[in-house]
């Protein structure tokens, strides 16, 4: 199983493409995102804003969610702010913790570009009965 | 007490701009934010993305987080999506749950356009020993 | 419809009879249970055991959730601790926030016995295709 | 530094003991505990109650969250809920995610005898400024 058609999806989400968020790679139960900071995903006082942080996290795990077969919906996330970011790389790693039936469960860790881990994300994901074709 | 100087603050938010999201009000311990849904705030499958749902809420708990008067940090965020978002105005009005000394909680409700409820998100602030002039 | 048969199950839990817990009331989307502080609820510094308090307000999502005519069961639950626990007695108001086909989802107040706020819990259900008699 | 002062309070947690949970390691950043799954720990439907799960990880996250010589008090915790618990024994494993002069954040797993993820727990805590000792 590849996951040409997840990929093709995530490739064509206009608010990650607007934020200038990348897929770097999708398995099963798996993917990597990652973005460049820029100017303009700072906040008010000169961070990068956690809506950027989280946007990011949210792809990765939606990717990995994806990945094994059936659509997969977020029900519910959260994030853990650890390390204010000032600029870098960014990159998400979204792993699987649990996938049930009806119910699956992602953990993402964000990184920056000195490999500091700078926030943690947990998705749960409801999973329908289609077949999504991967 | 007026809240001028947070409110300048987060006039100047980047990825908020970036975003199409506007700040509305501000009060002690509250505040909300609107975004008009665009073309380029969907995802891969034509639905509104999380990130910019999650990022309306995260901006109007910051928001109200800050308006007592020291700097609020974001320290943890969650957030249920309830309905799928296809387009229109949402809104998101952000309410204190508690506020200690050194931590504080917000309840925030997104709101489409029918008044329906999108979704809800919690956030958890650390409260700074500064006077953020508020 | 009557909420006879959840009920009866609530009132079978043996972990919340050996806490001390008592289901108070129960209707449409919503439920409260309450507990009366005991020496056996402590933790090792003196207060309140936040399992005790997680516990209670666990048992009133659950019987709120099962409300609905439907088995639902808990997927994900989250609690945020606002004021430290020294006695008198704690009451946990369920409401329902949302409830979809698939997944619902509950705000849980937890109040000790002056009315201040203690502690809020937020718990999302999976609910399952059966009829369970309510 | 060894965590003898921390081992104690913790062995006398009135609520822990009463629920049949033991501590049964602490280091720096880290430390578990089990409990052998009993009659009194059954919810209505027979199965173990959530509660009693997510209280033995609460312990162990606060075992090791006051592991690094300062008390830390418990702000906010989310569990997953994995795989429904019939009896033997639970174990759940804390271990630091990150620790910051304020904040710190705890990951706990918890298994079943045979190995298999029950559920996850994710604890955030406030660290005082005092010396508690370890």
């Amino acid at each position: 199983m590849d996951n040409e058609k997840v990929s093709r999806i995530f490739s064509k989400d206009k608010f990650a493409l607007a934020s200038g968020i990348t897929l770097i790679s999708i398995g099963d139960g798996e993917a990597s995102a990652s973005v460049n900071v820029e100017e303009k995903h700072y906040n008010g006082v000169g961070i990068v804003q956690g809506g950027l942080i989280f946007t990011l996290a949210d792809f990765a795990f939606a990717a990995a969610s994806n990945s094994r077969g059936r659509t997969a919906v977020a029900v519910r996330c959260d994030i853990s702010y650890i390390k204010p970011v000032k600029g870098g790389t960014l990159t998400a790693s979204a792993k699987e913790v649990s996938c049930g039936n009806k119910i699956s469960n992602y953990r993402v860790k964000i990184n920056d570009g000195t490999g500091d881990l700078v926030a943690v994300f947990n998705g749960t994901a409801y999973r329908k009965d289609d077949n999504n074709g991967n």
